[in-house]
């Protein structure tokens, strides 16, 4: 019988996570029923989303799900022979044996790194392409501000307004990210903790604004509001700084009315009919150069919860990721 | 050579404005040029939006601009005939001469009140029937709640929908207006000054709500948001809480994503192409009894300053006119 790997929680976190909230087991992998796959872990995904479960609803001394790319080590069922690569939410293991029907078959290009599936040519990506391309209905040679710029969603978003010859600025939150965004993306960056943001806005975009690409509401959204143009649109990813409720709140949706903006809330399953297309379109951009990412891999499962723990702690650029196995 | 009477502004109201703030003044009117026109005013609007200008940019010892109804009792323009009804801004006078193409042709349904055509099958009702049907998108059946639900606009609002087969209800601020709702227009009436806000929602649409009919903002927004349904609609007529860029601002917008709302801003002009459309089905409904409304009318052109200040004071029910002559 074939033994995997497992990272469990073992006791819920005081504050940050430490190594010692971890542990490693090991468990024997069961044979196939009909039906089911083998998948060995290629890349896990550690994000963080997950860290309010370790104090809620993620069992102790248990398998911790999560995103990853892995391959069918073994196969009984038609669709997905051994070798075929799968998108799969199997977390924190090494391998384990699923239904056919819970992963999904990756036709990853082999001109591109597997890792990008994880991020710039998966969720992430077609979070900012359908919400920037369909429900801020972007055209071309248009002003668009985007906000956590340096972030995964962001950051793909203001590329591809660039990419369709809009003029954009990009709001971060350190000089750091402001400098990647300015040097490696060509995004002009605006670093909101220093100066008045609306005139930095302004001085970016002294058109105003045509699409604001909202990830973080509050006094972000209040800065934006008076400098969107006549039929303005406001494709809402997120709203980072309200989701508690709290803050100072939002001030000037007035605006909305004689400027006739649209504001529209999405998630990424809306343009899931869409995939073909998106991944087209995105890997067209990245071989032709004009797509950057960041990406954090760390090598070997064992450092699951070391990778983890720095994510929490800020110490990723971009994407985190842990290799298992090429 | 005819004579005419106009109110002019003589001094700038100090708080609420006093008669003595106002005169009456007798003018000359004079020949008409080619395309030119004789316009005999038949009722004479009094807006709240008309109260800032008095400190502002309304001249003194001037004609005071404004919405009516008049009748062409002289015509040098072939298209306008002595006789013709038109919608004009002629403002706070008798009888005046203007250029045929700043008047518009009116073409009144003789079943109908003429002052209908001040508000229901004016600009007012126009807002609301393009706000709900074109920027809300109602369908027939859905839950519909309607801010200032006593108001000009946010009554016709909540009736329409009624008619569409809605659940309806609406936000007033106070109990006569709540009664005048009920008992009258037949919608459900929620007075946002007693109880508990979102309660008091939840409990007039307990499935929630499809389209909310906006406006007011700030606390009456925070507490539809949360309401809403999938793929809701809140269409932005007015945000009268947030004018002025205090209050307590507006904290729940991130129920947009999840939940897909679409908020967006209009204007009653952004619906001037449907304006025939609008006029044959607000006929029918008010022929057919379907459709409710308040209306003030003063008698007598003298009596405009009167009827200025007590809309001022809130003593009108509904749209606020003066009658000239008939």
């Amino acid at each position: 019988m074939t033994h995997a790997q497992q990272i469990h929680l073992v006791r819920r976190p005081q504050g940050m996570p430490v190594a010692a909230d971890f542990a490693q087991v090991e468990a024997s992998v069961p044979e196939l029923a009909a039906d089911e796959v083998e998948v060995e872990a290629l890349l896990v995904s550690v994000d963080p989303y997950m860290r309010p479960r370790f104090n809620a609803d993620q069992a102790l001394a248990a398998v911790m799900p999560g995103g990853g790319i892995g391959r069918i080590a073994r196969s009984r069922a038609d669709a997905l022979p051994e070798g075929t690569l799968v998108k799969h939410g199997g977390g924190f293991q090494s391998r384990f044996v699923a239904p056919a029907r819970t992963v999904a078959r990756l036709d990853a290009d082999p001109a591109l790194p597997l890792s990008a599936y994880m991020h710039v040519l998966g969720g992430t990506g077609l979070t900012a392409w359908g919400g920037l391309l369909h429900t801020g209905a972007l055209q071309e040679g248009e002003r668009v501000l985007v906000s956590t710029a340096g972030g995964a969603v962001g950051s793909v978003a203001a590329q591809i307004a660039l990419i369709k010859g809009c003029t954009v600025a990009g709001l971060t939150g350190s000089d750091e990210k402001a400098a990647w965004l300015r040097d490696i993306a060509g995004i002009q960056a605006i670093n909101y903790r220093t100066g008045k943001l609306s005139d930095a806005i302004a001085a970016a975009l002294p058109e105003g604004i045509d699409v604001y690409f909202e990830n973080v509401g509050g006094n972000q959204l209040d800065a934006a509001l008076p400098l969107m143009r006549l039929n303005g649109r406001i494709p809402v990813c997120g709203m980072i700084s309200g989701y508690n409720g709290d803050g100072p709140g939002v001030h000037n949706l007035f605006n909305m009315i004689y400027k006739r903006l649209r504001m529209e809330g999405f998630v990424s399953t809306d343009f899931q009919s869409a995939q073909a297309a998106f991944q087209s379109e995105m890997s067209g951009w990245i071989k032709a150069g004009k797509m950057h990412w960041q990406e954090t891999i760390v090598e070997g499962f064992e450092r699951i919860p070391e990778a983890m723990i720095a994510l929490l702690n800020g110490e990723n650029a971009g994407k985190m990721l842990v290799r298992v196995a090429v």
